[in-house]
């Protein structure tokens, strides 16, 4: 596949020279299996660093376990989590969220660019109250959302003293953290449990790294048995430092963060340069590392009779997804060929 | 920790050249996700010309996984699994079986040496067959078992004629199963589907790579659904590459056979130079790249106090596992500081 | 609780004649435990012949229990079951189908009156069919439906038409399933595999036993286990007899359609006394046991304040349900209190 | 079957008079569903007089679901339960436990009797741990046990006492809980809470009632959520008063004592006849309502031919299990039929 023909997914960018150099460095002798090892300690402080906080934490191999694991330990099987309509637990992942939790339910909100408002929140929780219908214990909320919006520090506040309120845990699922945290120039301490997140879902393969993501407990009394619970559920890696070096590194070099303003700028750089092209329309404000446009459907034909790799979903629109390695050269070839063909014509 | 101290287990090593090497490589320009990508393909490829068939293969992130969910599609969560008494998935996976299966029961046989025979088979399919308790469905064996143990194509072909005769399914787990092959000097092939195993867990991690076993199904008709299931269970990586690259190098260069080809060399080469010494015993025949010494306690803590690295277990005794690795200097230190310890008067 | 006032739920309802006699006679001496007795072959053939086919049956305690094991038994924990949005296995279960299954996911299909149809099914099995959504394998659809609609045998032959064409199993929730033979005045062969249903939950609560639900396989194969299935999942009884023997006799005395008859008859006979009464909409057509009706909140309030009991929900409308104990008189005394209410000025 | 040729299982005893006289009087009228009637109140006050404390009760179908549900309430999918090897949650519930709880294990304890042991349980809480071993949570111990064996006060005490000490919780299966009671002329606070027991399961199928058995939680806190959990495992009764009225009346009689008394006074009345005859071993100390025999084999075949139920099983020996409705007169002829047999000349 011609690398630069795609922005279908940040999920096909290869290694950042930061993660893949981690790997190579610890890769020198042996080390203790299971996480005890100086690199995972190493990540581990990073990570703590990071977020300002001696939070719990652990490093399992991918997105859909991250978000499963962390959700199953906030509820019991006779539960029920509130999430977005478009949430990606609830529209991608296979039905994992309810394998882990043994059956809770996930209760869908409605929502615009899907993000949960508290008045969803208060609507589910106040709803049944009755033994029939799994009662709500947890909620969790995608920062950036997968339509590629923000939710703003405010807006995390109001979510989680609505949570409070009501006695539910928060999860942040944070497959895009990074994309969020740059988007609104915060500290990732500001952006989770000073806000009042309980759990966070970091990722790290669309940051660049090769696998990983970090499951973060801010509220450490949720964590407990969580080491087990990875453990049973396949998600303990056994040369560990190789999944736990490219954190120390990204964080040490800070190129997690640098990744993500490339990917969010390089949106932004494409946005501006087609959203007054004639049919196109761009769908949802360009906040994080993704572009929504609504085209004419000759248009998303033209385009990838092209060449041009692309995903159309969620209303049925084109979306075009920037990663740490997307090139500015290809992304001017892109809305090259798009205003070549939205002026031709039909 | 210094390396070269250490022969706990073949986890704590590193990434081998050549696998290394594979991720590096595959580290160029962008690749579809979830295994649509060439490497995934070549790596298929490479599997299904080494054991000459064309089975369904899948990758998933460590051996809790892959056992768990072969296992997981053989039975129903009210059927049962026979085991040996120290296989790996009764003793060391906290629960995974049970729970990737929801609950299925892993009926455990009395052993010598980790190996099932037909008689202990037949005992559990023929014991209970009354609905209070869950029927066997399904055999799994450990090769090299984990005392070291390897079973001949005589026995691993009478414990599947007793499966196919009771209605059994067979798995092989083999997180070492590069070293049995090579201890037997026979093809992947003859040690799995001709001999009438039905699916094989492959273990990549021990064998040198980061990340990764595959699961290996010479009865397709047992796959099906299993990519889903993979999915569901937080167990199929977006940047499959990354996880199938070192396999489809490894294949290709040899370095599978010949990684385990040293570590076995390197066990037979330390019990040959200790077998004799005064108050050691071999425990177990040295057959794959395990070396189990009963010791005196003063001696193992004499070891200790050297800064030699290694657990006890299984009737207390002292395991030595060498690696792609280990060094023969370092191997022949370990041997000289047992001779001196042992030879000293207490 | 005055009897008379309350039209909530037909299992509010007590035990009919023909149920309890056949529990005193069942109590006759000893009998094996678990099914290996008279009553229960006699309950087996009595199913057999009311439905006109060598079916597989099984008899368990409950209704969330016949609904979840039947499913669980059609679908992978990966695979998912499409249902209607008022289906009470997806409002009322508590994630029960969810459980069982280990994490199959319901798809809710928008309705009207409950009715799941042939566009809808193909909908959700043309949609999705990439990895990341659990595939559908399963339709189940209640009858009668959860506000009293029964689906004609046109209409589920169309359904199961279109499930055959798509590879899905069919289950029908018959918790009233009495009522709506009656109510098509058509065989239970007819209604069911004759038309095209693969499994039928058959309700005995509501029909008039103290405690008890079939689940009957009219696709003999995928029976396969299920005997170890409700063994394993706390369904199996020991003093059998005293579960199967109600069927029995109230198969062979036809109490099952009578009671049924009876039930219908009253809530046509309510119906037809306020459907034109100011105020009162009869919010479904009136096809089973069940009335509906849109009332301003004073009436709903005044009836309450005369001591009748009935359930609010589905749309806000009041619920009057009635039983196979529905006395004639009471309800007369409902609708002339119904009738006072609406005629007083507000 | 005629009755009184059985002493197979209390199970296969009918329902006492006293039970099906409360189902009879509960069937009067309405009443609301699921607990929320006057029986069930009843009964809820009948248990917490009976045990002396305002314990948490839940009424369930069977006793797999009592022992499954009690045993998930008190530990996670990765943590163990420390169990008798003749317990039945372990041989004879067809993976129940596991099922309800996820995945967590039964660690079997090697003992005489059936019964666990401090030594025991603190060897497995002492064992393992490691993060690839479940951790125990959770001891249950059968009173009386399978070979009816009774633990005493202070044997249950110094189990409680270890538990509190590991940090583990303490679940009684008491399938026949009244005959341990009347065996030890002990109170039931005494034989439980008073003694350390968290959880019990209180067994009425084989004290006499048709279905039912019910789960008591001394330790409240760990109650929380249980309505839901049975709610959602298909164990919530919609017509409860007729699971709920049985225990109050046998309460309020008296009945449950009566009965287990009746049924431990006719296995020592049989043992009593038969322990001298040649060639018959009596097992076990007889303690509750069961005896063992050892039998040559054509001893037991001779039995058996003479039309007597009755098992075989735990070491071979032949189960003689005595019920509420044993009759003397035909006890006196098993009596006499053994004493025939065994002193034909072979």
């Amino acid at each position: 596949m011609p690398q630069t023909q795609q922005f279908a997914s940040d999920n096909y960018a290869g290694i950042c020279p930061e993660a893949l150099r981690a790997m190579e460095d610890a890769n020198r002798g042996s080390a203790q299996a299971y996480g005890d090892d100086p690199w995972t300690v190493r990540a581990a402080d990073a990570f703590r660093a990071t977020f300002e906080t001696d939070c719990e934490l652990f490093f399992v191999f991918n997105g859909t376990a991250a978000n499963s694991l962390a959700l199953a330990a906030l509820c019991q099987s006779y539960e029920s989590i509130i999430a977005a309509d478009i949430a990606h637990v609830e529209t991608d992942e296979c039905g994992a969220p309810e394998f882990f939790s043994n059956g809770a339910k996930i209760l869908v909100g409605r929502t615009e660019n899907g993000k949960l408002t508290p008045e969803t929140i208060r609507g589910f929780a106040r709803g049944r109250t009755d033994i029939h219908f799994p009662r709500p214990r947890a909620v969790t909320i995608t920062q950036p959302t997968e339509t590629g919006q923000v939710y703003s520090l405010e807006e995390i506040r109001a979510v989680a003293a609505t949570c409070r309120e009501l006695g539910l845990k928060l999860h942040m699922d944070g497959a895009r953290f990074a994309n969020a945290v740059e988007s609104l120039g915060c500290t990732p301490a500001d952006m989770t449990w000073r806000s009042g997140v309980d759990v966070l879902s970091f990722g790290g393969t669309k940051n660049g790294m090769a696998i990983g993501e970090a499951v973060i407990f801010f509220n450490r009394s949720l964590a407990e048995g969580f080491d087990y619970r990875c453990k049973q559920a396949g998600q303990l890696a056994s040369k560990m430092r190789f999944l736990s070096a490219p954190w120390a590194v990204m964080f040490e070099t800070g190129a997690w963060r640098a990744n993500a303003a490339h990917a969010n700028a390089c949106a932004r750089h494409f946005a501006d340069q087609v959203a007054d092209l004639p049919g196109v329309e761009v769908q949802f404000p360009v906040e994080a590392n993704a572009v929504f446009l609504k085209l004419p459907p000759e248009t998303t034909a033209a385009l990838r009779a092209r060449g041009w790799l692309f995903y159309t979903f969620i209303g049925d629109s084109a979306r075009f997804m920037f990663a740490w390695d997307s090139e500015r050269a290809r992304i001017d070839a892109l809305a090259a060929d798009l205003r070549a063909i939205t002026r031709t014509p039909a």
